[in-house]
């Protein structure tokens, strides 16, 4: 028998609790040992629960529980999250937890807590929710080099993206709707301004390349200034817009990573992954492109994979998983202004698709009304932001821009 | 340091040599230690190999070689890989295979003895190639339970219907095409009439379900009678053809198991995996379903499996990672008869429509010229078989039939 605990129970913490408790027998037979929920943390009451009995406010009778093995931390936020991995840790609990703020801020060190103490830090369910992706992934990087990793990481913009997509509906309209059926935070900044599906490529970009990226230091736009006109033009130019977080390694040894939206060209598998699901590309120099894709959020996906990283630190509680990325300063990260990429802009103003010309070279162009769309060649972000200004000098009227996606 | 050795020389056996050497920093890296090639098998000389003195005809020295811990068997084929994988685990040996024939036939007798000596035998890369799934699959069963698996997992027969689908080839056309790229086999019989992919859905079924599925036991069919009349009705109904493996676990404990061609609905996420891909999906009771999607075959997908494969074996040589399944007799397994779909089928004849509504009850359908084609409700394939004779009693020609995958 491994006895852990559960430090919260909110929606995933109870989907872990009730994972536990339903799949027991599945869980005995893959494991060979109970796993018995000794403690769970909440400042609620939960006089319902089965386990009512077990739950504490006290976190001290976790940490000082020596037959408390493994630790589950499925609170989210830093604090006082962080610090209370962090404790576990260093008592030699291993830790599984689905709170990507906490791997993104401070997986470094943790990961290096966790070695020194040999323990496990794991963190399946903080990525793609139910998609085993942490895992395939640090299986795909054992023989190949891995040069790319582009995802759909957020469930609640790709739903709002997708009602825009598929039904013209408003960004604000396809908001209140993700929000009324529960996709969507009441303060929905998080998802909608990019942060959630940054944390989540930064966590992808650390494993891939060996050392932490911070979120900080990655440019990240939101999908707030998407509008249906932009949704309409992509798809007139064979484009899909998606909340792309993407990382690639670039022939300097740098790498390149960036949040933002991007137009997806229809023949992406990532442009069929609508709604509230998510997909991941990982592309390998011996695999070519893989793509996982499942639902990235929820109660039981997210509480699965969380189950099963508890159920791999139970059956390696003597051996560390190899999972494990050096800090980074940041100087590995090119400045998000070099990066390259093939551009698209939505502007009126009289002339503009000669004056376009003239600024941007060839271009692809569709004109709706008083609008013009484009699409540019390749250039760097710092050239495209040169010419922009200097279309505006001309008369034109800049609406808005979006990255095109080469995935 | 662990030596190994790899049994064939042909495409996957000289990509996993490659990366074997290619990669030999990044293997270190993640192992700890040095993975040595001390031995290849094969009839055929290799002089210009970096490795060509290691090269060896007699099978008889890898298996008297103690520092050869980890054999790779990448030969293909029955015979002689059976006996040699046998007498490689009953010496202490694990082994790593890509051969889903020998894994299909005798899977669960090759993981017993596995577990007797208590070594590893592991076939990563016998189901889609580069694709991680049976890794994956395994975590998601962990804490799932898996209800359903359906996947496109036969790369030539995509291949073919996608050139069907999208150009309008014919079917000999698509073929031939395949042939002359590489995607397919002088001898195509075993793409093309399903028996590769039924192999592989047998080693899915295994692992989810726990019990060996013998290809023997499962309908196979094939896509040879599938004609461009089938394509184009297809689409006007929302659909594409795909090959389809899948099982799925019924109420009563069951299995049903089946490969063969099926209308995929446009909104699968299976119908947008195109050419010589490969795509997967797991159906859990937590996760939802997932899909895996990538290069199912290829030289360096595939030996990049096998690789991923051999460094964990190398990781465990004292400890055994847990994939098993139990020996199967069949008696888990639905009559095929009894499986129940909804159908496509293609007909002519005087009155065609409205004496197939009176047998079929009601329909979808859509004619062209002098051809019906429609959409019948769900029975099992025992019904329809009655049905459709008594349809040709009213004097209308059944043309073609598809299954209808909900999937």
């Amino acid at each position: 028998m491994v006895s852990v605990a559960i430090m919260g129970h909110g929606v995933v913490g109870s989907g872990v609790a009730e994972i536990l408790l339903t799949h027991k027998q599945k869980l005995f037979s893959g494991l060979g040992e109970e796993i018995y929920i000794k403690k769970i943390l909440d400042l609620r009451e939960f006089p319902d629960s089965p386990v009512a009995e077990r739950f504490t406010k006290n976190f001290e009778e976790i940490l000082g529980d020596l037959e408390i093995r493994v630790v589950v931390e499925v609170m989210g936020g830093l604090n006082p999250a962080y610090d209370y991995v962090k404790r576990c840790l260093k008592a030699g609990k291993s830790v599984v937890t689905s709170n990507k703020e906490l791997v993104a801020a401070h997986g470094a060190e943790l990961l290096s807590i966790a070695k020194e103490e040999n323990v496990n830090f794991m963190f399946e369910a903080s990525v793609g929710g139910g998609i085993p992706i942490i895992r395939p992934m640090n299986q795909c990087l054992v023989a190949n080099n891995v040069g790319e990793v582009a995802g759909i990481l957020n469930g609640t913009t790709n739903f709002i993206l997708t009602k825009m997509i598929e039904d013209g509906m408003q960004f604000a309209d396809a908001l209140k709707l993700a929000q009324d059926l529960g996709f969507a935070e009441r303060n929905p900044a998080a998802d909608i301004e990019g942060h959630d599906a940054c944390r989540k490529i930064c966590i992808l970009a650390s494993l891939a390349f060996g050392k932490h990226v911070y979120p900080e230091s990655v440019h990240t736009e939101g999908i707030t200034a998407i509008t249906l006109e932009d949704v309409n033009f992509a798809e007139a130019f064979g484009y899909v817009i998606k909340l792309i977080g993407r990382v690639k390694k670039l022939e300097n040894g740098k790498i390149d990573i960036i949040t933002a939206p991007m137009l997806v060209p229809f023949k992406s598998q990532l442009s069929n992954i609508v709604n509230e699901f998510n997909g991941i590309m990982v592309r390998g120099d011996c695999t070519g492109d893989v793509v996982f894709y499942g639902k990235g959020a929820g109660k039981l996906p997210t509480a699965s994979a969380v189950v099963a990283d508890v159920v791999d630190c139970c059956k390696h509680l003597k051996a560390r998983r190899f999972l494990f990325w050096a800090d980074g300063d940041g100087s590995n990260i090119i400045d998000w202004r070099d990066s390259v990429s093939a551009m698209y802009v939505r502007c009126s103003g009289e002339g503009a698709a000669e004056k376009a010309e003239q600024v941007f070279g060839e271009i692809d162009s569709v004109k709706d009304g008083d609008e013009l769309a484009l699409l540019t060649q390749e250039m760097s972000y710092r050239d495209f932001e040169s010419k922009c200004k200097a279309l505006e000098g001309e008369g034109v009227t800049i609406l808005s821009t979006i990255r095109i996606g080469d995935i």
